[in-house]
C-alpha cells in the first residue's frame, strides 16, 4: 500500500486539503491527515476538519510522499513546526516525493528543498521563494514537477496538483480513471 | 447579507461541500451547513466535517438560496428527508435559487423542481434524471442554469459550479475577484 502524509492546522486551505485527501483515497493510496496537536482544525474558510492523528505519533512511520496544503496561518505554522520540518528532510534524504501547494512551497524554500528546482506557489509568494532559495527557478505554471518536488499554486489548481500525485504515485491509467469518475 | 443554506449528511462528496462552502465565504456570502443531526459527517472520502447547525433548527429561517451537495448515500438521504424537501419546496415557491451538483440533483428531480427544465448531473443518474422528470432537458454541461435552478455534475466541476453561485448572488466582479484569490 501506498502511503501518505498530509499535515495540516488552523487556517489550511480547505479545498487544497480536502482536493489532495479525497482524489488520492480514490486512487486507494492510504492518506494521513496529521493535524499538529491531533485536534480538528478550523480551516481559513472556517470549515472544520477532523484529524487522522497527530503528527508527532505518525512522523516516525514510512512515508513514499509527503504533502503540504497552503492556507494561512498554516503554512508559516507547519514551516515553524519541528516535526515538519524533520519529516520533509527525512523524506528527501529517502528519495521520496515532495509535494506542496499555495503558500506551503515556502516552508520548502526555508527548508532549502527547492535550492537548484523548478517551483511554483501562490502568485504573491514568488518574492519569498526567490529571496529564500536565489537558485530556484520559478515558474508560473499551475502544477511544477522537478524529479522529487511537486509544487503548486492555489485552490483553483488543486485538483490538477493532486492528479499528477496520482499520476506519480499510481501511474496515468489510474489518474485517466479518477478524472472520469470526478468528471474532470 | 446574503444567506445560503447548505445541508448535507453522511457520504457527502468532499470536495462538492468543501468547494461551494469555501467559495460562497471567500464572497462574503453567509453559509450555514446544517447536517441533518446537527453532528459532524463523515464524507464518501472518509473526511469528517463538523456541521454549523442542525437542519431542523435552521430550515425554517430565511435562505437566499439552497445548495445540495453530491455523494452517496448523501444525496438519497438529503431526497428522503422531510426539512430538505420542505426548505427546498419554500425557496421555489419564494422564487430563490435552489442549486444541486453530482448525484442531488436527482432529488430536485424527485421533488419535481426539474419539470420542464434544463438540467445536469452526474453523468450516471441522467437516466434516473429523465424517468424522473421526462419534461426536463438533460444537458452534458459543467454547470446549467435555467431561471432558478442551476445543476451541476461531480467533483471536477466543482469550482466552476461555486463561481456560478457566486456571479448569481454577488455579480461577475466578484467572481473575477474570487478567480484571482483562487488561481483559477
Amino acid at each position: 500500500m501506498t502511503n501518505v502524509l498530509v499535515p495540516f492546522t488552523t487556517g489550511v486551505e480547505e479545498i487544497e486539503m480536502v482536493a489532495v485527501v479525497d482524489l488520492l483515497r480514490r486512487a486507494d493510496v492510504m492518506v494521513c491527515m496529521a493535524s499538529l496537536d491531533g485536534q480538528p482544525v478550523t480551516g481559513r474558510s472556517g470549515i472544520c476538519i477532523n484529524a487522522d492523528a497527530a503528527l508527532a505519533d505518525v512522523a516516525g512511520q514510512g512515508w513514499d510522499m509527503v504533502v503540504l496544503p497552503g492556507g494561512l496561518p498554516n503554512a508559516h505554522l507547519l514551516r515553524d513546526d519541528a516535526n515538519v520540518k524533520a519529516v520533509v528532510q527525512r523524506l528527501r534524504a529517502e528519495r521520496k516525493s515532495i509535494a506542496a501547494i499555495c503558500a506551503a512551497p515556502t516552508a520548502l524554500a526555508a527548508y532549502g528543498i527547492t535550492e537548484n528546482r523548478r517551483v511554483t506557489s501562490y502568485p504573491a509568494c514568488q518574492p519569498e521563494m526567490e529571496a529564500l532559495q536565489p537558485s530556484s527557478v520559478y515558474v508560473d505554471e499551475a502544477v511544477v514537477e522537478d524529479e522529487f518536488l511537486i509544487t503548486s499554486r492555489g485552490p483553483g489548481t488543486a485538483i490538477a496538483f493532486a492528479l499528477r500525485l496520482i499520476a506519480r504515485l499510481c501511474g496515468e491509467q489510474q489518474v485517466a480513471e479518477i478524472k472520469v469518475s470526478i468528471v474532470a
